[in-house]
């Protein structure tokens, strides 16, 4: 049953970050800030997402986290109120959409790290659904930023996917590896995160690669 | 801020029936049930979903239905249990995927009705996200079932916004027209709504069309 993953999700784990980070879920004044810079990761994609959207460059959303609902209450002239839920793990990656006719999945993660990038905020499902997309001839990536040194990376699920599956057990991409596979993204301020440029190149050199590397 | 919809939706309300049938949000053995004939719409298209999945066929989920989390508590040595939160209008509509290199997106809607086909159930938001779709070359369309008859229909989501956007205050599409624009579907065993046999043809079609339906 690979779509219908009712797992759920401990928290606080190693996943809280991610959570206490998301707009959808809570409010940012209540919560610590993880980055210095003043905006997340996953802040600085959705204000470029919300302005590739409105310029009619693409259509790409994070997807709702999902929630298992156990107890809801309708009180009379007002809206339901949820009073039992858990977290649940997403079957898939976090953003997706359309772009030039293109289908388009991506995954963000940032790191503290400053020589490579660990692979452990990876989960195996999440690397199956980049499988399965490749294998519908989606444009699959996954953003990576470093925090410390504010560099940004555009690099094809195809990478991530060959070193998740290495059978080592310090899983992780070295910074050179990443520099050599990845298109580096300049940041901007409109949109802040231009990674529609790298999608782009992903683009164009789909086309002239063999199937070899799905 | 068209992506930021932050609105909140009442229940009970139009939106209810959509609400229970969820099996994201909520057990079904609480829930009244709602079709006869054993299966809502939005559980057929799940199973479907499961089958093209397992089958590397497509990758098609519906998407997570979003929540403004308010409050979240963390017991020691158990997961996080969110103790009120609030149902969120989303933005876009329920499915989207990757189907052959496209981008698939589409909505599900079940009537009762035998002549008509009424879009009140359809909000401004999700006429929006279907135009932003089609722009970018996307494959969009609504799957419509008429549950009293048990037909089925593949409908382009250009028919819909055209009636939406007709100022007529009893907004509905007559059957007969559905039966002109859509592909109606026969209903199998495996999958359940074998949908991607219409968008195949939605996929051939386009090739012909000029941009005129845009």
């Amino acid at each position: 049953m690979l779509a219908g993953d009712n797992s759920m999700v401990k928290y606080p784990n190693g996943n809280r970050k991610e959570f206490h980070t998301d707009p959808d879920t809570l409010k940012k004044s209540n919560q610590p800030t993880f980055s210095r810079r003043g905006m997340t990761l996953e802040e600085e994609i959705n204000e470029s997402n919300e302005y590739y959207l409105v310029n009619n460059q693409a259509v790409i959303y994070k997807k709702p986290t999902p929630i298992q609902i156990v107890s809801v209450d309708y009180p009379k002239r007002s809206r339901a109120v949820i009073k039992e839920a858990y977290f649940r793990q997403a079957s898939t990656t976090d953003y997706n959409g359309v772009y030039r006719g293109y289908y388009v999945d991506f995954e963000a993660k940032e790191t503290k790290n400053k020589l490579s990038f660990p692979l452990k905020n990876f989960h195996q499902h999440q690397i199956e659904h980049f499988k399965r997309c490749l294998l519908q001839d989606g444009i699959c990536f996954v953003i990576i930023k470093f925090s410390t040194m504010n560099r940004y990376f555009v690099t094809p699920a195809s990478l991530i996917i060959a070193n998740f599956e290495h059978d080592d057990d310090q899983k992780s991409i070295k910074l050179t590896t990443i520099e050599e596979a990845s298109i580096e993204l300049s940041i901007g301020y409109r949109p802040t995160i231009p990674y529609l440029d790298a999608v782009d190149q992903l683009i164009k050199n789909k086309g002239i690669k063999t199937n070899n590397d799905r």
